[in-house]
C-alpha cells in the first residue's frame, strides 16, 4: 500500500502540495451505480473551507472539484474517481521567511532530516490542505453508505482549552460556526477564540465523531480491527495526538461491573465499548473522540534552529487558525466514513453468505 | 494485506485460537544475518505470561517456543520466520456456559454476528493469547533494532483505576510484577488488586511505552504516518480503548506557546510532540500511552443474551486477570518494537541515500 | 504484502524449508462455515507428491496436514487457517557438496548474492517443497468455488519435450502418472522418461490449466486484472518460464479476424481468449498454459563456481525428476483456484449489488 | 493495494478514461533528489503516441504532462508526484454505435457484465489510453535507475504476424517507427501493415524487452519473485496474452544440459533463464517477451450481441492500429522499468547490509 494511499477496498490516493499547482485524490473501488455530481461536494468542503468564519484561518478556497475519471453520465461505473482542485489564493511570499527555518512544533524539521528537500510553502504536504480530498472522498463514502445502509455519520467539538459544552444538541452543531453542540455557549466562545488571535497564541480541541446505523459485524480481527483502523485513520490528522473510542481514558478508572455494556433483548443497557467489540462493530453507535494539539503557527516568537543548526527565532505570519480543532470536524467525520466504506465493502467479500440465527438487538 | 498481518515490510501474520492446537506466527521480511535461538524468547514470554504472578491470570503457559524455519545454523536467512507455541494447560470445559451465550463487554456476541460461528473456548481467536506471538515477533525486532540503532523500547504501567506512580524510576519496573515505576508503591498495589479479585470485579488501566534511539526520519506521510501505525498496533492490542501520543489529550488544554517543543542547538526544549511530527520521527523519545478497558470477565453476574435472543445472566467462571492491563505492557512495547523495525526498513528504501545538512539535534 | 504471501482477499502465507522442521501456510480470510477436514487434502497432496510413481523424484513425503487453527467443530470460522506439515524423510547429507557450491541454473547463486546466506540443503526456501503448502491452501479454495460457483479447476501436461498428446481426453488424465491426456501414450512416455533418467539429464515441459463455471466479472482491471494476476501466480511456481492465456503466443500469427471470438445469443463462437478480455473473466473457460524448464538438478557434470568465486565441476546426486513438469499439474491447478477465490471475494465486495440487464450467454 | 495501482514501494496509480477529461497517475515513493521537469517526459510519450507514423491509430494525442505535485524547485520531494495529461481529439461520436454494442474480443462485454455500466466511448477505461500513464511513471523509474545503477531498459518488436527479423541491431530499433531491429525488413513490414489496413484486419505481435546493468539480488521470493511481478506486469497490458522470461516457451523442448546456464569466473555462458532464478536476478540481462493479439478493432463485419442479448452485426469504424504490438514496445519497457524500480527499492529495505563474499560474475 502506497503511504499515500488509504483503505483496502475502497481506497483513497491523495496527493498535492499547499501551494503546488493543485490538491487530488484518486478514489478506487468504489461500487458502480452511485449518483455522483460535483455540486455535491460543496457542503462538506465548505464545512471545512479556512474562508468559512473569522474563527478560522483566512485563506479562502474557492475548491470548485473537478470529477477526472470514474464517473460517466453521472453514475459511477466502477473505475477510478479522479478529483482535482487547483489551488488558489496561494500567497508562497507569506512563507519566505521559513525556506531555512524549522517551525518548533511543525513537521518542518522531520521532512527535511527525512527526504533533505522539502516544499517550505504553507508547509508543503504537511498541510492541513490535504485534508481537503479526505473530505471530497468522503462525500461519496457517506453517500453510498446512507442509500445502502443508512448509515449516518456525523461530528461536532467537544472541548476547546478548557471550555465544555453544558448541554447537548446535534441541532445545534450545524447552526454555529465552532461545531459546537451548546447554542447558549456560542458568544462564550467566540469571544474565548477572539482573545486567543489577539494574544498570538492557539488552543487545543477534542472532537467527537458519531456514526449511526452501523449493523454489527463490520471491522476485522486481529490487525484490521475497526477500532484499529479507526484509530490510525485519525491520528493520520493533522495535529491530532490521541483517538479514544467509547469511554476511551475514562476506562482506567472504571470498573468492570460498570464499563461492560450489558445486553438485553431489547438492547444495550450502555454503550462504554463506543460500538467496536473485539474489533467488530456491535450494532451501537460508533463513537470516536480526538484530542487536537494547538497549531503551532502562532505570532508569539519561538526558539528553534536554521538549517545550518544555528540557533534563530522564528514567528509564524501566515493565515492560521488560532486553533485547528474547529476545522477538523468534518474532516474526522470524512475518515469515520471512509474506513466504515471499507470495512462495509470488507465484510461482505468474506461474510455475504453468513445468517446469524441470533437476531440483532436494537442498538442503545 | 490480510487482516491477520502486521506491517508493511516486516510483516508479522499471527494464528490461532485461545484453546485450539497451538499458535503460531510467520515474520517475513527480517533482514539476514540476525542470530537467533529459541531461548531468547524466555525473557519477554515471561514478561507476558499469565502465570508469571497471583496477580495475574491463572493459566499456567509453558510457552516453549519452536522456531520452524528462516534460521539457518542460528542465523536468519531473509525466509520468513515462523514461531510456533503448542497450547497446553487448555481447560475447555470450564467455558462450557458459554457455548451459546454472550459475555457483555466481550467479542463473544459481534464474532457470532458477523461470522455465525465462533470458537467459544476461551474467548477463541478474540482471546489475549494472541498477543503472545506479538511478543515473539517482537523479540526479533528488538534485537534487530538494538544493534542497528541503539533502539531501546520500554514500558510500564502508568496507572489502575485511580492509583498512579507517585515517583518514577525505570529500574523499578522490572522489579515488581505489575511494570510499576514507584516500588514504595507495590504492596498498596497488591492489596488494591487483591481486594478487586475478592469481590469479583476487575479495573482498567493506563500503559506507557516509550522508544529512545530512534533516528528523525522513521514514518511515512500521509497515512502510513508513524503515529498513526502506532495507534492502530495499540489499539489492536484486546481491551486497548484509547492511544496518545506524547501530550495525547492533554494537548486540549494546551496553548501553542507551551506545546510547541522549541528548538535549539543542544535539542528540543520539551517533548510534548512524544517524538513525532508530521508523522515523521524527530529524533526525540517516542512517547505511547495507552487505556486499556477493565476486563468483563468478572465473577459478578451481569444481564446478556443468548443465541436465542434470549435474556440470561452470565457470571464468568474461567482464570482472568483483574486488570489486563498489567499483562499489556510487554505487548504494547512489542507493537511499538514491530512498528519501529517495519518503518526503519521502509526509511531506507525510500530515503538510504538522503544525506541532510543539517546537524540531528540530541534529543531531550 | 508480505512476499511470502499471495492473493489480496483470500490470502495465503506460506512458511518453511525443504529440510527445516516443517512447512506451513496461513490461509486468511476464507469464508465461515466451509467444511473442512485433515483428511480432505490427501487427494491433492498425494497428486503433487513425488513420490507417487517411478517417474517423479523419489523422495517420499508423507505430507500428513495437521489443522492447526481456524477451525471448529470442523467448519471454517473466518479466522485464519493454519495448515503444518512436518518434514520427513530429509537426507540433508545427500546435500553437502553443495555447501558452497552454486548449481547451474538454480537459485543457489542469486539467494546467496542476495541475502549473503542459504539453507543450501535440498534448495532451502527455494525448493519445490514449498509449492505442497499452495496445494494445500487451494483445497480450501476449490471445495467453497465448487460449493457455490460450480466452479472446476482441472490440469493436464500439455506437452514434454517434443512429445504432444495425439487424442484429447479429460478422463485419462487422472489414470496415469503423468497427467496426460493420450492414455494410448502412456508408455511412450514411460520409456522417454526413463532414458532420460538414464543419460542423466532433464527436459521442460508444457501444463495447461482449464477452469469452468467462472462467472462473467471476475478480474480487476487495470492492475488487478484477472490474467496478470493468473500470470504472476503461475510463473510463481518454480521452474516456470512462459505463461499463455488462451491462444497465447499463438495469437502472434493470427488476424484479428480469426483471434477475436464472436458472440451470438448462443454462445461464444471461439475461445481465443481463454475466458478473459480486459482482465475480466467473460463467462467462458479460463484456460492458461505454461512453460516448465528442465531442472538442473541432473547427473551430467556442469560447470560452475563456488563461493569464493572460483571454478569448480558440479553433478547433482539428490533425488530428483527428470520432468519437474509432471508434478507441477497439480501446483498450477492450485494456483488457478486461488487466484479465483480471490477475485470472487473481490467482485462481491466491489459489484455484489450489480444487476446486468443482459443475459449471461453460454460459454462455448 | 488499489486495483489501479501498481508496485510495492514505488507505487503507480493511473485513473482516466479514453474520453473523459483527463488521464493521470500518482507516483509514491519515489527517492528524493531527482531532477525532473515536465520535458523530460516528451520522448518516451511521442515514442509510444499513436500519431506518430502512419502505421499505428491515427489519433492525435498532444499528450503534454503537467506536473501537479512531488517536485520542488526542479526536484523530487519524496512526496507523491502527479502527472495529468488532458484529453483532447477526442472524437466520442465515433462511438456511437458502440452505446449498446458489444464488440466481440473487446473488453465491453465484460465490463458490461462486471459493472452493468460502461462509459464506451473509446474503450473507456479498458483503452490502451491508460498506458499512457504507464510510460509516463517509468519517466522517472528510468532515469532512477540509469543514475544510480546504471539500468538501461530497452525494447525491440520481434515478430509481426510471420514476419521475424533475419538480423538483429539495437541501433535500427530506434530509426524506424516499428521498433524493428532489422533496418533491411522496414519496408517489407511497411507493405505489410498497409495491407493489413485496406484489407480491413489486424494482426498479433511479439515484442521483447531487455534490461542490462541489473544487479544479481532483486527480487523477493516467493510470491514476490522478479519474474512474477514481471508476468503481471506485462500481461496487465492491453492485448497481452503471453509472457516468457528468457528461453520460455522454448524451455518445453529442452534438456537441463542445455538449458541450464553454466557459470564460470568469467560470467554465465548462456542466459536461458533471462537474467532471473528462484525468482532473484542473477546479474545477466533481464530478458523478457510477451505475445500481443491482434486487435480486435478491424472494419471486417463481425457477429456479436448487444445489451438485450440480441444478435448484431458490428463493424468498428474508430481510428485504430492494424498491429497495437508496435506501440506496446515503449510499454513493456515502461513496465519492466517500474518493476525493477520497485525491486531496487524493496531490496535495500531488506538487504541493504548484506556483503556478499562471492565476486559478481560478469554478466554474459
Amino acid at each position: 500500500m502506497s503511504s499515500n494511499s488509504f483503505g483496502k477496498l475502497f481506497t483513497v490516493t491523495t496527493f498535492g502540495e499547499s501551494h503546488g499547482p493543485a490538491i487530488g485524490c484518486v478514489i478506487d473501488g468504489c461500487p458502480p451505480h452511485l449518483a455522483l455530481a460535483p455540486e455535491e461536494f460543496r457542503t462538506d468542503l465548505d464545512r471545512r473551507a479556512t474562508g468559512k468564519s473569522r474563527y478560522t484561518s483566512q485563506r479562502h478556497e474557492a475548491d470548485d472539484v473537478e470529477i477526472l475519471s470514474g464517473v460517466f453520465e453521472g453514475r459511477t461505473t466502477g473505475t477510478p474517481i479522479a478529483l482535482l482542485i487547483r489551488n488558489t489564493d496561494v500567497r508562497s511570499k507569506d512563507y519566505n521567511d521559513l525556506v531555512d527555518t524549522f517551525r518548533p512544533g511543525h513537521a518542518d524539521y522531520t521532512y527535511w532530516q527525512k527526504y533533505g528537500i522539502r516544499d517550505h510553502r504553507g508547509g508543503g504536504r504537511s498541510s492541513a490542505r490535504e485534508t481537503t480530498m479526505r473530505v471530497a472522498a468522503a462525500v461519496v463514502a457517506k453517500k453510498w453508505l446512507a442509500q445502502h445502509f443508512n448509515v449516518r455519520v456525523r461530528g461536532h467539538l467537544a472541548q476547546v482549552g478548557a471550555l465544555v459544552p453544558r448541554t447537548f444538541d446535534w441541532d445545534a452543531v450545524d447552526a454555529n460556526p465552532f461545531f459546537w453542540p451548546d447554542a447558549a455557549m456560542v458568544t462564550e466562545l467566540e469571544n474565548y477564540i477572539n482573545a486567543l488571535r489577539k494574544a498570538g497564541d492557539s488552543v487545543g480541541a477534542r472532537v467527537t465523531v458519531v456514526a449511526d446505523g452501523v449493523p454489527p459485524g463490520w471491522g476485522e480481527p486481529i490487525y484490521g480491527k475497526l477500532d484499529g483502523d479507526l484509530a490510525s485513520a485519525l491520528m493520520s490528522i493533522n495535529a491530532v495526538k490521541g483517538v479514544e473510542i467509547g469511554a476511551g481514558f475514562r476506562s482506567v478508572e472504571q470498573r468492570g461491573s460498570e464499563h461492560r455494556d450489558e445486553m438485553t433483548p431489547q438492547g444495550f443497557k450502555s454503550n462504554h465499548a463506543g460500538g467496536v467489540l473485539g474489533g467488530i462493530s456491535s450494532g451501537q453507535d460508533i463513537v470516536v473522540s480526538l484530542a487536537l494539539k494547538p497549531t503551532s503557527s502562532i505570532t508569539l516568537p519561538g526558539h528553534t534552529i536554521n538549517i545550518q543548526g544555528e540557533p534563530v527565532e522564528v514567528v509564524t505570519t501566515g493565515r492560521h487558525d488560532p486553533c485547528v480543532g474547529i476545522r477538523a470536524t468534518p474532516i474526522a467525520e470524512a475518515m469515520l466514513a471512509l474506513v466504515l466504506m471499507d470495512h462495509c465493502l470488507r465484510f461482505r467479500a468474506q461474510c455475504a453468505d453468513v445468517v446469524s440465527p441470533t437476531p440483532v438487538i436494537t442498538r442503545r
